[in-house]
């Protein structure tokens, strides 16, 4: 800790976040905004040349301990901890940190020409990314019961926005949009038809932005045109999911209906029989104490009985552990059959695409996913694979089907949809 | 109906059944029972070549309508109605039946050598075959928990054929032996491992006697090794399951703790989300209900809101309905997803065997789910496909990967562990 650069902020002494931002003429900065029921997470992106500007998370809004933590790019994060009863409040702390003598990254208000903003689910509605209006609005509310923690804490975000920042337009990235491109056989589950009509119960899928920006990505890099290509992306995290990205669409992916379905995550089951649920039903007898274990007590977490984090069951798992083995094993057995599942979903395969904390930086978890993919013509070249948080290939340059690393970035995506709504007004 | 061929017996006229018996000494005759809470199927088979010699059912055991319907090989079938209030009665009329001057095949039961008994469920204690004696009654008694429905009603047919011919040699198969191979990465659930340890919950896996004859029998008719080669078997019944086997082993099966994982099924719904189900506990409230629901209301009859059989749905299809089409695209892409995912956790695919009521005479499911499989190796010959009920290739000659019909002979397999365990002693 330092001495405070502004009343209320506390400088953090740390490596800093990357590059300096680059100069050029300022076309259109963006605030991209995540919010949770508690918490809000921003970056402010210079759309003229996608650079990062700035970037922050408001934590503990509504609960004792409220902060904002705030980083200007290039520089040390600032934190301040004041109370922070409502979104309202947190996204007014967020322009006021924007507009700092010290650590802000806009003279006035007037620099800022829009706002992107992650919303968790948009039914069957929204198919890609809208300009915020009141239809909108009305439309994110009323897919309140698929995604009741997420929507209407996305909700907020949008109003603290309009209400901060009247006549400010606000665009609508939904994690659910690029998978309404799936077909009926891959998104219908097999209970009575009337759930789906009367419920709208289906394979919805999350994530979609990352599989979008690293499908797309991949196609760049790989310098052939995304409609020509076969990809599986593993968006692998703490929450993860698998996408079949045929021709650049979404054709199938494993999360579904919830955000519990697909492979082993830090605290999910993923995919589990239905008669292993109604064991649990009849263990536990109601429906929120089952929801909590396969939600908060299972996947890597259950198994391993160490923790749900990747890195604590790797080192465990190197140490001997055998439940940390078991847990490492499950998790890259599963990767590996999504692989083989979706590649004869799509009837072919080009290329995979590990991408999210595990994705990006689990040298083991990627080896041992690849290692057996030889006859899907997979070869992997172990040599490269040391690599953390950065584009790579991990595949040899004679290998029939390529294996990258891409990192993330769904800010940059909900960045570029947001200007390209708003230019087109 | 013609005159009836003995006391209370009425023959019924049909197609016949097939071939008569050859002559040949008779080495060993095998009675192999299969009983349910309410019914009873049965063969005798001649295990000097194998040939079936007689066969029935007895139905509505303990329910008022009771009767045995027992064919002869090569005779019309003949039915007797009779008051049937337990197993044990029921044993009695089938040995009847087996001993009768008219459609009977056995002269005296000095004849019969064993009987040979399928147990739905083993556990974790039964990797194989086993004689049976006390402590096997036992075991098997210990296993209920895992199968309450199925294993007391094998036990009752096991405990009546003890009690008719006491001194015959009884051998228990069991329909979870063969997938005991499963390693550990794929027969655990991501929940509390607790739940293992426990209460046993973990992937089992079922028609484990259909998938190893027909995986056995693939590499006959290949003649290849099995321990050389990497089988996805597809067990397309009412129930189905598809397993992968590798080097004649179980590694992977899609049926697991219970008969609703999977592809769709007649009347079950196959993989569920986890928050489907959840879903589904809050809309009904209770675990039988919710049970009911995936197991009878589910899959293919849920889907198509037509039927839970094949043919139907295919039927009306072909007149255009949309919901059967569905539910034939929901079943073939899963299939399809299976077979590449198993071919994932094999690391190669050698050959595909269809076998069970649609894997043996559906063309249509069976062209739909291969079309796509090219990019495997796989060159499906549409002209070889119109075949029903019988062993075919289906793959070009050139193929990489075969593809086979073979119809299933569960019986046989029950036949012949009960021969080799009495002949070991």
């Amino acid at each position: 800790m330092r001495s405070p650069p502004g009343v209320g902020w506390v400088r953090i002494v740390s490596a800093g976040l990357g590059s300096q931002v680059e100069g050029g003429w300022i076309f259109v900065k963006v605030l991209v905004l995540n919010c949770g029921s508690s918490s809000l997470k921003y970056q402010l992106i210079d759309m003229s040349d996608e650079t990062l500007l700035a970037k922050g998370l408001v934590e503990r809004i509504g609960i004792h301990g409220s902060r904002i933590k705030h980083v200007k790019v290039g520089m040390d994060p600032v934190v301040k901890e004041t109370d922070i009863p409502n979104h309202d409040v947190a996204v007014k702390l967020v322009i006021d940190a924007l507009l700092d003598l010290h650590h802000g990254v806009l003279k006035d208000l007037s620099e800022l020409s829009a706002a992107g903003h992650r919303v968790v689910h948009g039914g069957e509605r929204f198919t890609s990314s809208v300009l915020v209006d009141q239809e909108v609005l009305k439309g994110i509310e009323e897919v309140i019961p698929l995604a009741p923690l997420h929507n209407p804490a996305n909700l907020m975000g949008i109003k603290a926005v309009m209400n901060a920042l009247p006549g400010l337009p606000n665009v609508a990235v939904f994690d659910t949009a690029f998978h309404q491109t799936m077909p009926p056989h891959a998104y219908m589950y097999g209970i009575p038809y009337e759930h789906y009509q009367v419920d709208r119960v289906r394979r919805y899928g999350f994530h979609g932005t990352s599989h979008f920006y690293v499908a797309h990505r991949v196609a760049q890099v790989m310098n052939r045109p995304v409609e020509q290509l076969k990809i599986v992306t593993c968006h692998l995290g703490n929450g993860s999911s698998i996408t079949a990205v045929d021709g650049g669409k979404s054709v199938d992916t494993s999360l579904g209906y919830g955000t519990t379905e697909g492979i082993l995550m830090g605290t999910r089951s993923g995919n589990l029989d239905p008669s292993v649920m109604i064991y649990l039903m009849e263990k536990y007898g109601d429906a929120k104490t089952v929801s909590d274990v396969v939600h908060k007590k299972s996947g890597v977490c259950g198994i391993s009985g160490i923790s749900s984090d990747m890195r604590d069951v790797e080192e465990a798992m190197e140490k001997g552990n055998e439940r940390a083995k078991l847990a490492f094993d499950m998790l890259c057995y599963g990767i590996r059959k999504y692989i083989g599942a979706y590649a004869a979903a799509m009837g072919g395969l080009d290329a995979i695409v590990f991408t999210a904390g595990i994705g990006e930086n689990s040298d083991l978890v990627r080896e041992e996913v690849c290692k057996h993919l030889e006859f899907l013509g997979v070869k992997f070249d172990p040599s490269k694979n040391k690599v953390r948080g950065k584009e790579a290939e991990l595949s040899a340059p004679d290998s029939r089907v390529k294996v990258f690393v891409i990192p993330t970035n769904e800010e940059l995506v909900i960045a570029r949809d947001t200007k390209e709504l708003v230019l087109r007004g």
